[in-house]
C-alpha cells in the first residue's frame, strides 16, 4: 500500500456485483472510452473472481495504457488493507480476499478498491461543498449505504462504515437478518424483504418485487401494506440517522426506489416524522448520477484512496 | 468568528447545565487552578443565563488574565455560528441564543462553544489515534452523544450531530418523544424513561431512578424489566450505529451507567447481539475521564473550534 498519488492518464474502473462484472476505461477527463461486461463466476471462488477481474482489465484496456485500476465491489471492503473483511454468500469464498493486493499482482497495475455503494457515493460527495456531510442509502437486494462527514468518506473499523441496513427497525422486530442478528432494517426494507412481507400478509407468495409493486398500484391492501411498511421502515431509520449525524444531504438510491410513488411518499413521510426541529426541512433525494454511478465512482477511487501496488504483494 | 488560533495562557471553562453553572480556570498545562459554581437561572431567560455565565467568568478568573473562554452547554449548539439551534425547555428561551458572540461581547474574551456531550467527548477522542472513529453516548436525564470520525468531532448541519437519542427504538414504539416525534431511544433508555416504565409495568409510580434500581437489585420483576429494557434499547441502537459507522471505540457515560451491573450487562449483551461479523469483538467502555470531563472538554474547545471574538459582535 502506498500513499495516494494522482495518477494521470486513463484508469480502468471495475464494478463487481454478484451477477456481472462491468468494466470501463475512463480517460483523464472522466469520459468512458471503452466498456466490457462479463458474468461474475460467483460460485467458483475468490481466485476465479480475481482472474475474471484481471481479464476484464486486459480486455477493456486493449490498445490503451491504463495507469491504475479502481474497483467497486460487493462486500465489506477495507480500502486501507484492500481486503474483503466480510461478505454474504452472493460471492462464494469472498470474505478474506486480499482484493487490492491480489488484483494488483494479477494486472501489474496499482489498485484502489472499496465497497460498491461507497464508490457510487463518492461523486455525490465530490459535488457537495468541501466540508459536507452526506448520508447515502442504497435500497435494493440488500440495504447498504455510505456516510461522509467533513467532506471525507467514512470507512470505519474494518471498512464497515455505511452499513445502514443493520440498525434496529421496529417494523423488522423478530425477523432474522442476513448478518446473523435480527430485527434489522435490511430484512424489512430491501426488495426481497418487501416481497416476502407481501407473502406473509397475503398468504400468497409473490415471485418478485415488481409483482408486489404492480398489485400495490392496483390497490391490493396487502401489497400496499408491504410496500409502505418497507418504505416507512427505511424512512424512520434514515431520519434517526439524520438526527445522529446532521447530514447536509440525504440520498436514497437502489433498485427499490423505482417501484413507484407509493413507496417514495411513504419513505418521505416517515423520514420527515423522525427529524429533530433544526432538520425539519431535510428530505431524501435521488442520486445525481444514473446507472454509470458505480463505474464513475470506481474510477474516482484511484484519486482518493490508498493504492495497492503490484510490487508490494506478499 | 475567526479561524482557530492556539491561545496560550489560562482559559476559562464553563459547563452550563439546567441546574448549575460550573466554571474552572484551566492553565496552559491543563490543570484546574480555580473553581466556581453557581445555580443556573434556568427560568429567567437567555439573557439572564448569559449574564450568569459572564459573572462566572469574572469570578473564577479573579487575579488571572484568561485568554479565552470555552463553553460546554446544554442544547443543540452549532459551534461555527456559536448559536443554540434547538433546546428543550430545561432552559427557558434558550433556543436561538447567540451564545458564542453574546458571551464574547459580555466578557471581552474570545469564546468557543459546543454541546456539553461533544465537549466531554473531545478529550476521549484526543486520547485516541489520529484517524480514530468514536461513538460516545451519554445516558442520563436524556440520551445524547457525540460522533467523531477520521479523528474529527462531527458537528453536522445546525450542530445536531451526536443526537443518538432520536433514532427509532423497537422498545420505545408508540411512546411520545421530547423532540416531538415518537418511538425514539430517549423515551425508553433515559433515567426518567426507565422510572416511568417501572410505573407503567407495576402500576406504582416510582419517585426516581435510584428507587427502581434498588428494587431491581432486590429482584422486583417489574423493576428488573424496566432497567433491562432501557439498557437493551440503548445497546441495540448503539450496536446498529456501530454497524453504520465502524467506530474504533464505543464509550457510554452519563448518570444511568451508575445504577448497577444488571443495567450494564443488559446493555453489553444487546450491543453485542447487533454487531456485524467484523465488529464482533467491540464492547462499550466507560469514559476515561471522570466528573471533570465537561470542564476539561470545555477548556479544550478553545484549541479545536472557531473562536467568536468580542469585536465581531453585531
Amino acid at each position: 500500500m502506498t500513499v495516494p498519488e494522482q495518477p494521470s492518464g486513463p484508469v480502468v474502473a471495475l464494478d463487481l456485483g454478484g451477477t456481472k462484472i462491468a468494466a470501463a476505461l475512463v480517460d483523464g477527463g472522466g469520459r468512458i472510452t471503452a466498456r466490457h461486461t462479463r458474468p461474475t463466476p460467483a460460485r467458483a471462488g475468490a481466485s476465479a473472481v480475481l482472474d475474471a477481474l484481471a481479464d476484464a482489465v486486459r480486455t477493456v484496456s486493449a490498445g490503451a495504457s491504463p495507469v491504475a485500476v479502481g474497483v467497486a465491489a460487493a462486500g465489506v471492503i477495507d480500502p486501507r488493507t484492500g481486503t474483503v473483511t466480510s461478505a454474504t454468500d452472493s460471492l462464494a469464498g469472498w470474505a478474506g480476499t486480499a482484493l487490492g493486493p491480489d488484483l494488483a499482482a494479477r494486472t501489474g497495475l496499482p489498485v484502489a478498491c472499496d465497497n460498491d455503494v461507497r464508490a457510487a457515493a463518492g461523486p455525490e460527495l465530490a459535488a457537495m461543498g468541501p466540508d459536507a456531510t452526506l448520508l447515502f442509502a442504497a435500497i435494493g437486494t440488500g440495504v447498504g449505504g455510505a456516510v461522509a462527514a467533513g467532506g471525507r468518506m467514512l470507512h470505519g473499523a474494518h471498512g464497515v462504515a455505511g452499513h445502514l441496513g443493520h440498525l434496529p427497525s421496529p417494523e423488522a422486530e423478530g425477523l432474522p437478518c442476513t448478518c446473523g442478528g435480527s430485527g434489522h432494517l435490511e430484512v424489512i426494507a430491501s426488495g426481497p424483504a418487501i416481497t416476502a412481507l407481501y407473502g406473509r400478509l397475503s398468504g400468497r407468495p409473490a415471485d418478485r418485487l415488481e409483482t408486489v409493486a404492480a398489485l400495490a398500484a392496483e390497490g391490493d391492501a396487502h401489497a400496499v401494506r408491504a410496500v409502505t411498511t418497507g418504505a416507512a421502515a427505511a424512512g424512520r431509520v434514515l431520519g434517526g440517522l439524520a438526527n445522529a449525524l446532521g447530514p447536509d444531504r440525504v440520498v436514497v438510491g437502489g433498485g427499490v426506489t423505482g417501484i413507484g410513488p407509493l413507496w417514495a411518499q411513504a419513505l418521505d413521510a416517515a423520514f420527515a416524522g423522525e427529524l429533530m426541529p433544526p432538520l425539519r426541512g431535510l428530505r431524501p433525494v435521488a442520486p445525481a448520477l444514473g446507472h454509470d454511478a458505480a463505474v464513475t465512482g470506481a474510477a474516482a477511487l484511484v484519486r482518493t484512496l490508498p493504492l495497492h501496488s503490484p510490487g508490494a504483494h506478499r
